[in-house]
């Protein structure tokens, strides 16, 4: 991609209403634009990103034995009248009457649709287990959207559900989802703290919460340094270890009552970016999900539903990983995987250069943003620094001259000069 | 992937409420569930279909130098204000009004939403041409909402927005999309007739719908014979040829004017899956999108606006291909390439077959659904032809005894018999 053509508005100056650094980031970098009051357009850039969020959160939930399904965003209100949550819900529900005079809602959570869904099509108990998810936009009004993607109110997540015939196997699906959520984030190259939580109003009494580690942090975390030493890619985790392990936020922390001993206990901050409840038979009672067991007696199912914030872990990412300068996107979320900065477009041995790199960056699988603006050099740094592309690459009349080129790694800012040969072997070993 | 652990509720009855037959095979094949009305939830195998139409679409806009986007579903109300079409719009537009009173919309369509991004966006002339695209959900609430997902109220569009500095630079855009599009729908099988067409309310002089052609399409096209010998995935399509070409669906065709001599003219029905506008300053000028020309002047820019019904296009797809037995995928939007079924699961000769082919299969990328439920043949028979995977391989004791399996080819009914190497060697190749 040649920045020449692409459209990717970059701001020179820092937004007033932005409070956050990766708000700040996301308006300067031309990732997003704000529609109205924590709504926003995601432009080129970021959308890439997001996409790449969405991607690996879609392929462990594939490798999980989850089946992805997409359910519509605007939904009937019966069925939240069925559940009893209609009027729980209060003023954060978007509520809508369409032109049949019918009271609509913009889903703030899918648990109605899909029990609705499970008890028009699952009859028998040797159809469970099921665990259905989707990757779909919410809506929830909130009375002071704010933070950019972080606190918004339209907003990407994967959400899933699982219908299990007991306990023992909604235990079960549970533990499945906890594991697959470590490897989720740790793709993405975060570290998620496991902490035991309150269930809330989705009810039920089994839940824990992901949090990100992150300097700028919404809320300060304690944890066990146990989890530091934790391989989460590894397939054989220990799940009740894990489980057993102490991890709490400042609300919940009580250093008198904290069973880590202070040599072990770690803190920072951390950004809450996925959600697990077990809630048993709560809205399958409600709503009549049953199945006929083994001995042909009808079963309420048991359930749970897992959620990820898609949208706001782009948002947590630029909060786990900037500098003053700007981004440093993790490889495997990043936009581009490398940025060609050509010093002198219009010369012939740098166009040159530059198109032989890209056509064989190409061939090797990866993804190219060219800078063939016609700015001055310090202009050009400052925009790929700023946009957090993982690998720079300056090509000049005078380096070239001696047949070299210099790369520069974006998150340890290190620089080497060396041959347009070693440097696609380098790149794309 | 195998049946007995998916989520596909097929249906034997035809469901009394569906009148054409895609929405008839998309319900009994398991595609969608409705939620309200005109509202659907798409399940697992209808959402593999839909998400392979959204990538094809993806591919050819991106093909094309468009750059993909996502703005919001809820659109404040002022930007529609501005372009003065708030009012126009009438009850088709969902009008919801947030907590705080503010009044906003569920979109029906983006030009000013992209509009307003531009503006705000673009300076200059030197940074056009340019065109953004998105694949996103509007709702549309229609008074009678029927026929599936061929006419629903939430439904999944791919619309994009073209800014030329003027007019000779839109219709380049717009004949760049004409083609792009021609060769979109062809990559799914589909044979797509473009019609010149009134712009309404959009607003402009120049306008084209696509039409593909199925026999149970909802109106009649006339059309010249020079579009069955056209290659619309050839490079160098003639796009003057091509646009005076006669077309023409029944509303607008009349047999005393129509140029193209009797033996030359073609009729067929049609379904609608596209239509592209040329639309001038209207929203520039209403919304103040203006750029600084090469003499300093402000220039309102020249706007196209460009959509594929892309929910609407597995509705289409269905009614192009499908026989009395169910629907027949074309190849590049089927949700499994093969449909392996074992007619004796529990068989140690038959499960290891299955699963020798399956990981063969995989290891050449092809996506195979296993039939391992514990059925009679002809349940499972009925079930691949019904779901319309392009090939089914039938494995049983005794073809196995004599080292073959059967394939069936969907589309043509046709059946060989051949050894296991030979079914890898023919369906990989």
């Amino acid at each position: 991609m040649r920045l020449s053509r692409y459209f990717l508005p970059l701001l020179k100056e820092t937004p007033s209403e932005a409070q956050i650094v990766s708000h700040q980031l996301m308006l300067r970098a031309g990732l997003i634009r704000q529609s109205s009051a924590g709504i926003y357009s995601w432009l080129p850039l970021g959308y890439k990103v997001l996409r790449k969020v969405e991607q690996i959160v879609r392929e462990e939930m594939d490798a999980a034995g989850c089946h992805e399904v997409l359910m519509p965003s605007i939904q009937p209100a019966e069925i939240w009248q069925e559940s009893g949550r209609y009027d729980d819900y209060g003023k954060e529900m978007l509520r809508i009457t369409d032109r049949h005079d019918r009271a609509m809602l913009y889903g703030p959570t899918h648990e109605e649709v899909i029990t609705d869904i499970f008890r028009r099509s699952i009859k028998s108990y040797k159809d469970l287990p099921q665990n259905l998810y989707q990757i779909q936009w919410k809506f929830r009004d909130e009375v002071r959207p704010r933070f950019g993607v972080m606190r918004g109110r339209e907003f990407l997540m994967k959400d899933n559900y699982s219908f299990d015939l007991d306990r023992e196997g909604a235990i079960n699906s549970y533990n499945t989802m906890f594991l697959a959520y470590l490897k989720t984030f740790k793709r993405m190259g975060l570290t998620a703290i496991p902490m035991r939580a309150e269930t809330g109003p989705i009810g039920g009494d089994l839940s824990h919460e992901f949090q990100i580690l992150a300097e700028t942090g919404e809320s300060a975390a304690y944890y066990d340094a146990a989890f530091e030493d934790i391989d989460f890619m590894a397939d054989d985790l220990d799940i009740d270890q894990l489980k057993s392990l102490y991890a709490a936020t400042d609300d919940q922390h009580d250093p008198a009552a904290c069973s880590v001993p202070a040599d072990r206990l770690r803190s920072g901050r951390g950004i809450e970016v996925g959600h697990i409840f077990n809630f048993g038979t709560k809205y399958s009672k409600a709503m009549g999900a049953l199945v006929t067991g083994p001995d042909g007696q009808d079963i309420a199912v048991e359930m749970g539903s897992y959620g990820i914030g898609v949208s706001r872990l782009v948002g947590a990412l630029i909060e786990a990983f900037h500098d003053d300068n700007g981004i440093i996107w993790p490889e495997p979320v990043a936009p581009f995987d490398v940025g060609l900065i050509n010093l002198r477009p219009g010369d012939e041995a740098c166009d040159a250069m530059v198109q032989d790199l890209e056509s064989k960056f190409r061939r090797a699988g990866r993804d190219v943003l060219i800078d063939d603006r016609d700015e001055r050099p310090g202009a050009k740094f400052a925009a790929i620094d700023l946009i957090g592309l993982p690998w720079q690459v300056v090509i000049g009349p005078r380096g070239l001259k001696d047949g070299i080129v210099e790369l520069k790694e974006r998150a340890t800012g290190e620089r080497v000069e060396l041959s347009p040969e070693a440097l696609i072997n380098r790149l794309t070993a």
